[in-house]
């Protein structure tokens, strides 16, 4: 009876990879903490809901989802003879389960705004540590796995490379959540050819279409969703809107927010006066909610440009973005800034706010960072972009620059 | 040129029906006003997402797709030798666009908790006058048909029936977005089906068993997702918050709260004195982020009632609930009320806000209502039930009564 | 490397349940038998695809997902604490695998055609029975689950009952091929509800739902697809072809056929002769496409009757259907009786070729044979139609008839 | 009613596509000729279900889709303003109905092997310039349109150029039965972003992603699924027993076949002699199954060279195969053949049957052959590689070679 009171509560459904069981009593136990819960209240993919109106999906359901693709990779692992102890397996879950615990509300979009300069990964860990005191340092191997600290790199791997559950999970999940098919993936597949040679992630051979599907597939999605220029423009005003209501603070004013909330717009947090326990219990609290409904107030904020922008967002009058191969003509911006000077009435200093161009760089696949290994037929490995039959994987390493020119709409 | 850029802005992608084309410039032009808009923030689900983590898609999402299949329904009963005009076929699709616009926050859930007994449909039609104001009249067609105050009433039931474009949308949105394959229902197949006589809705007779398994899926998403006993814990919880709330504010206490919110909070807002332009305008400015900011932060108010309440939900320790198809024992309810007062320490008074009982009645398929009818090979109609080959309709009318009890977890 | 080789051979795709592991080398290898790989040339649906163009699939691929649920279903039972021996998973998985070994060429169709009253099942046991004797023993067990001679009935019960494998695989895959949306049912679901009390398979509560939908799912595919009128024409049609085949055969006609299906064509197999070697070896030796290949040639053939039946079927030149729900009106039958002796210039005698009426029944769900038990919160168990919370599934086990008359275009 | 009878035989579920109405008379006509309906007996795929057991779908299937996605880029393209007339879309939605009616048994495998290099496009014809005679000249247009003699070409790149409505579907097919998740395209938004220029088809700049990600796929598809090692296999001994069949023939041997098989049996059909009315209505009556009866058969003829093949493929003991990216050891040729030699107990002469080495080459994209233009914001076009931002695409244009060794299994 008890028993299948605990069984119901471990599966959950998911539209992407079916039921997802939970295998650890701690990933469970983890999985109920408000830290973890907070997630629940943050999307994905920030603000590419404005493109794509599908796109609600929370970093909670893309952690059970890497979770549920890890329990898989384990499985497979184990059936070709790679041995997996029961510590270490709960440890990888572990990891994967928290390895965006750190990210606060809007993801990647207020990722410098709402703190100064603080990568996600380095707040997860923050998040990590406080939990391992919680539950008795039940998770330090997790950790040690998360830092690449544990002699057995694959480990790490399958939480964070080219290849990791991660990008499996949320290329998955992203196309199925924005309907953009160009991103579906064998992500089934791509877990039953993974394999492991001197304790490194590589895999075999017969993947070696899957793969260069799933570096494709990334670096449409990259463009076409991830990087819409749409979804940039929306992304910039919300950081603006960030930056001037830190300004204005910083300033004397008192804007509407909530107290923790208010706790990031009054002080800079950065690196070195982060892991004090009051930063992270503020961030603990705060999310998608806390900017949303601040933002809809200060539409009607005496100053300016914070109200401008806040209406823009809020009524969806996005800035005019485009994205080309080429470098922005110098010309047209200034063309633009006197225009928006008198459109907007705004001095040079503020411009800012109104009108930004900056370059985007993507690489599809990187040869020198974690590279993918291919476990040939003949027992030998090979780097991917060798084993691959023509010049299209190296075409994918190469970067790709393109210039971006986003600014307040001037008609 | 120019008319390519607008084209694009008229094709939005959906992972449930495809690509949606919007095929009226004014429908165009209402979905870009902000009364629109806000249903981007606005769940179509309220808290279902902490059963169904998917769950996170929204009014907006929901409007544009019924209107989808409003399209598609046009384009069948014309091929069908139904006239519709120009002007018809614009109204009824601003008609099904708007159907939803008079959400609040978390959609039905809070529908009795920000004003008082003010139905969606009413605040609908109150925001489509006003937008007819707006828009020069040009809506009058739509808010008539959506009235059922025109002479053709199949655009009416295209509307609001029990084979509406409003049922047929939702039922396959929600069992995409949560993954519950059993409300999967043949939405395109069933409105290749409809048809027109003396100006009624009918099905024809082919189609009747997928217009079984539609009823048969809704029954089951009811009982299954928007019924969930969890689901129905979380949304009574949330609906104590808010009557807690408003309790204290109308005690004297300040919350933190948006403007906004505040409004609702300290004014008993019924059919009465809506209609007011104020309360229009700041229920046009509330949505799902204004209770989310709010409830944290009351998490940690002097109020022992609102912040137990408001923890445990923002943490999902969520009201034990059973539902079970004998009606409560009033011994066990006494009971848990005596161990509920101890637990909590409150008074026999505040009880309510901790432990509740109620029915829930559905009826699958409702005979006397809005009946489906099928036009035979014989060209005779026939009511459904009466159509049908065996008594599983007739039974699916019958109305089911289950017992809810549901009270905070006294362990 | 040899390893991997096997590994590879022992994954297959699958597009309705993703990628089929093989686990047991025993499967494997029977799997390789040509008696199995014979399967892939015999529909599952018979003549379906000429109304769902896209119901194609075979008996091996269904045997193939049959077998994969049959593998989730026993890892589900494990974790739930039911001891299942490997010896006793490898035999369930070998009699489910094996279950339809013995259909003949399409499938259900034919099968009292080809062979004199001998049901599928007793072929599929005479053939298991040949495999036992190849791999000395090894398949006992198995064939003991499958003849229920077992002393733990649930394992029986997932091989055949109104919950087996059988079922889900087949509703799920005919769905999947035909695109009718109607028939998608959670299988994955309810495999997950599934127990066992007292070694008989019993369903978890929470799955009732599921269950409902399952039986509802599975009727609309009764009527929509494996009783469509078209399909039902075509299938007379086919069996009607066999039959004047045979008349002349033993008439002392010679046609093309293959030297197997001459065998069956000259010969009258039935229970009693059916056993020897030689029928068991024309049989494994015939598939649709030996019947396929001749009826084009006897479109040429100088009997009327039969060169006219093979004609309009390969060109689909289909009877005329029609399925109600009263009896056929006995004069309308005469009537048509004699326009079709005109139109063909036939005599009465031989009008059963042209013309057919007969009774069509069908119950949902069956109390009385291999009745579904729930298994309730409280422990107890409850028969399907007492625990469901409506009259829906009592409707659902009402037997349903229909009449069909059938008959060759006299325009 | 009369008019409900029609519409209803007028739409096909299609699993790929939803439903496919047929929206020409003249085209539901033809498809309901013999020649069309034969199409339902033909493979989309050869032997390919092998490999990917759900891989039946038939030729029948594939046009029908094809001529869907036909009605949806004419009806884009319209709605962009391009004039096509109703007698054009007629014609072009009966060449893409009609373009691959010039397939024989199994598709591509055979093309070569049952007549004489007389390549499908030529027999396409041949049937077409038939139909058109019994339907009075009403063809005329769509077999300029399939020959490309009429002036705007673009109607003959719908149906025949690298971005046709061929290819859109077969891809989306093929991937759909296969199960190939790689293989995912976005036809509906590759369609969306169709247009026209100077009569010529052209894709609008924003599709560029969808149209690299379907270049990518086909690629994918090509090597994962049509050039498939074991398919490859299995295709080379289809292919060297009709060679031996005929050369048995041609040698007095009468083998079992049906008599139209046995017409390109016993005779040399090529370019020359095929056009007489004689050949194409032999061809007109095989399809798979005269194929598959007949070497069920040969499996017992006295000649050890078609048994042994005809029986390893009936029984899917395939040729071992590699496919390598540097050419074939001649050693390791010359040291199979020996051991062939000796294990089948052949001469020199007829190892070909058993042994096979030769080239593969594809190119993903061909810059030379009917280039993909892409209409530039700027409304000026440009080829796709050079439209595309990074090295991708030229990297896809180049040919791949590999190199093919397929033997019979010599342990």
């Amino acid at each position: 009876m008890e028993n299948r009171v605990i069984n119901k509560r471990k599966i959950i459904n998911d539209p992407v990879h079916g039921f997802i069981t939970i295998t650890f009593e701690l990933a469970y136990d983890v999985i109920q903490h408000p830290y973890f819960q907070r997630l629940r209240r943050i999307k994905q993919l920030g603000l590419s809901h404005l493109v794509y109106p599908g796109a609600n999906h929370t970093r909670f359901h893309h952690a059970l989802g890497a979770m549920h693709l890890m329990t898989n990779a384990i499985a497979v692992l184990r059936s070709k003879g790679v041995e997996i102890s029961e510590k270490e397996a709960e440890a990888v879950t572990l990891a994967i389960l928290l390895h965006d615990i750190g990210h606060g509300p809007f993801s990647h979009t207020l990722e410098n705004s709402i703190t100064d300069a603080l990568h996600h990964e380095d707040i997860s860990l923050a998040f990590m540590e406080e939990l391992n005191k919680e539950f008795d340092g039940r998770l330090t191997l997790a950790i040690d796995i998360f830092k690449d600290d544990y002699h057995r790199p694959f480990l790490n791997q399958l939480v964070s490379s080219q290849l990791d559950m991660d990008r499996l999970d949320y290329l998955q999940r992203d196309s199925y959540f924005t309907g953009v098919s160009e991103g579906v993936i064998g992500a089934e597949r791509i877990i039953t050819m993974l394999n492991v040679r001197d304790d490194k992630l590589v895999m075999d051979e017969k993947g070696i279409y899957s793969i260069e599907n799933f570096i494709g597939s990334r670096r449409i999605m990259y463009w076409q969703v991830y990087m819409h220029k749409t979804v940039v423009s929306s992304e910039h005003m919300l950081i603006n809107i960030l930056n001037r209501a830190k300004y204005l603070f910083r300033n004397g004013a008192d804007l509407f927010a909530s107290p923790h909330l208010k706790f990031f717009l009054e002080n800079d947090i950065d690196e070195q006066n982060f892991s004090r326990d009051e930063s992270l219990n503020h961030f603990a609290m705060i999310d998608d909610a806390d900017i949303l409904s601040s933002i809809k107030v200060w539409t009607k904020h005496e100053d300016l440009i914070l109200s401008t922008l806040c209406q823009y967002l809020i009524d969806r009058k996005l800035f005019k973005t485009t994205i080309s191969n080429e470098p922005i003509d110098t010309n047209r911006i200034e063309e633009l800034k006197e225009k928006i000077k008198v459109k907007i009435g705004i001095e040079e200093a503020d411009l800012k706010y109104f009108i930004q161009h900056h370059k985007l760089v993507n690489s599809a696949y990187t040869e020198n960072y974690q590279q993918i290994n291919i476990l040939q037929r003949n027992g030998q490995l090979k780097e991917l972009a060798q084993a691959s039959d023509n010049l299209n994987i190296l075409a994918l390493s190469k970067p790709v620059e393109k210039y971006c020119l986003c600014h307040v709409n001037i008609h």
